[in-house]
């Protein structure tokens, strides 16, 4: 008799994206693919600095167990950052630290989810999201979106006919969709939340990469104080993965009082608390003052980026593609159109596109459900603007073959 | 209507000594009732080397994502650690980095227990364990121990009677019975293992705490080669937090291949990897050559202290309380005898001693069916020898009182 597994795992599989980036060896490839932030961008010299003081100052913190909470000092840091955002009211025991927002979403599905229930997600979404509540057994429903983000009669319509258990968006330049849910928009999801007493959870690890003109709408946490209510009915996630380093795995949950109680017993036997080593020293960088500064240069490089791949994929696709110009985050998101007879099956499109050197995700994985088998995710964060127009200009020719 | 929670929080309970935890800060108590090293004996220039050279060598390793699985440099420095101490033909791929060994317990439950599926468990086994089983819906069934481990016919029993998923045992110095699981039973626990085609779990945080006259007995993973099939039937988990640091969070899990891959595959959307940059640190720690020096260290300062308490524990309390030697680890083990009349109920006694100005944990919590109230759980590690003393002195005076 082999090992028996839980149930649970009967709802998910293996990631497709996770076979196609084993491919990515191959040498030569120009990568679109990942989900993840330049390295070149990291400031070594200042994670250096700061982990040294916090060795320095407070080694018995930095290295002992420490409160399942977070790290009392990041606490306060994070509270003053989102403050610094234009959330008003944000005391430090509002929020604690997870494992990156990666285990905010765990800690929500544990808490939340019961098997069977409903949870609504943007179509697409983020695709460890959706294997992550599935784990827990949720039953996901796709809300649509366009390029001003989800679709709030649809998601009426859907909270209406679903009484989910929560709502989960990416508002700001959401992966992979890029969107950027407008101000008008947000405010209905917040009425939403207390008309229908239906918490919304918001995911926000991109808020901070906007591009010109300027910053994006206030994040839902920050206008959830314009909208009587909606507090007690709003969780955001942050992180510091995309604008400083993912490789310290220091997320935050801001939450409604008994919900942050009930996540922090479940972190404490998920995994006791978050490193205090990574907590200690993310806590000391925020408290350096170079934030400001590296936040000004990451935008700066991915605007550019940005920039450059929007314009070689008009040069060089022309219209086999169609897709909105994203004004911040790390992705465009885009749909092949089937013009001049190319064809508009992403899967097929990737393949081509490996063959000339060139790596992309195709969108169909995103959808919790009724895939869209012509979209595909493209991500300017890890080339850099030449390779940026050799990886389209290959993109056209794998099309075009 | 307020926010509805998931139906698996019904299963667990804010624990009471997390309650008890919160008396802590009064001025002057000492403590016994911690489950953490000493912050004294943290190798602080060592971990500072470390990661200063983590971040010079491979900052884009140590600050970027990583795979699941873990940082590879550090994963074949686990496999060496574990070869050293007698594992043979370990693998590092056989192995993926947990945060902390509190998340290896968190992946098998999840990736093992279906609500209802039985668990056995020592009766006492580390708190924690229990909640974090319970959370997925384990029924756990405790199987007793005595001063050298579990009761291995009782355990062959229990396995017949209720065919468990897995058996959770922690046969090195466990948390909180200090007890040593001799030789022979190990062998016996890994036959039962093939024999009945059952999974067990070796949680082995304590193993490399051991005193005179030294090491115990090889833990099962290195044991496993002798008995043909266990290795199938075996899974291991082990943690740098007891002997280095807790705050790296940095544990591991050895398992069979198939149980290794789905552990893996919930990891990735529990929090996507362990910090990459307490891994690196990690990793350039081990490669230094200081471990074995600091683990010399770490034993003697522990194995004076935990000869301090018993000596007082028998000058200060005598026939009222009974308790075996530990050979190595964290904790003292005891029950009250209610001889001379004095109470035999642990909790009671622990609201007595707090008053006096110490601290213990009352060992009730400990045991997942059927607590035994009159029994505690004593740590050693964070007093020196002169304020155990003076501890124990104030728990005599407590008992009398």
């Amino acid at each position: 008799m082999p090992l028996q597994f839980a149930s649970r795992l009967d709802n998910v599989e293996t990631s497709a994206i996770r076979e196609l980036f084993k491919l990515l060896g191959k040498p030569g490839i120009i990568s679109f693919a990942g989900g993840f932030p330049d390295s070149a961008m990291f400031d070594v010299e200042g994670l250096r600095e700061a982990s040294q003081k916090a060795l320095a100052e407070e080694p018995g913190a930095a290295l002992q167990y420490g409160a399942t909470e977070g790290y009392d000092p990041l606490r306060a840091q994070l509270a003053a950052f989102e403050q610094g955002k234009g959330v008003q009211g944000l005391e430090p025991q509002q929020l604690i630290v997870t494992t990156g927002s990666q285990q905010a979403l765990d800690l929500l599905g544990k808490t939340l989810i019961s098997p069977g229930d409903k949870v609504i997600v943007e179509g697409p979404t983020f695709l460890a999201t959706i294997q992550c509540f599935r784990l827990y057994g949720a039953d996901l429903v796709s809300a649509p979106i366009d390029s001003n983000g989800v679709d709030v009669e649809r998601l009426e319509a859907l909270i209406r006919e679903h009484k989910p258990r929560f709502v989960y968006l990416i508002p700001t330049f959401g992966n992979p969709s890029g969107a950027l849910l407008s101000l008008e928009r947000r405010r209905k999801v917040l009425e939403l939340a207390v008309k229908y007493q239906t918490l919304i959870v918001e995911d926000d690890p991109y808020g901070d990469l906007y591009f010109t003109p300027g910053p994006p709408p206030p994040s839902m946490l920050a206008l959830s104080h314009e909208v009587p209510g909606s507090r007690d009915w709003l969780a955001h996630c942050g992180s510091l993965s995309k604008v400083l380093s993912p490789g310290l795995r220091v997320g935050w949950l801001v939450a409604p009082t008994e919900l942050l109680a009930k996540a922090t017993m479940c972190k404490q036997f998920s995994d006791a608390h978050t490193s205090t080593f990574a907590q200690a020293t993310a806590a000391q960088y925020l408290r350096s003052g170079r934030m400001p500064a590296t936040l000004e240069r990451v935008r700066q490089v991915y605007a550019e980026r940005a920039q450059a791949m929007g314009e070689s994929l008009q040069r060089e696709l022309g219209d086999a593609i169609e897709f909105t110009q994203p004004q911040g985050g790390l992705f465009f998101w885009a749909r092949l159109t089937g013009a001049g007879g190319k064809t508009s099956d992403a899967a097929e499109f990737a393949k081509r596109a490996i063959e000339k050197g060139v790596a992309f995700v195709p969108g169909a994985p995103f959808f919790a459900k009724e895939p869209d088998r012509s979209s595909l995710r493209l991500s300017f964060a890890t080339a850099d603007v030449g390779k940026i127009r050799e990886g389209v200009a290959r993109l056209g020719a794998a099309l075009a073959s």
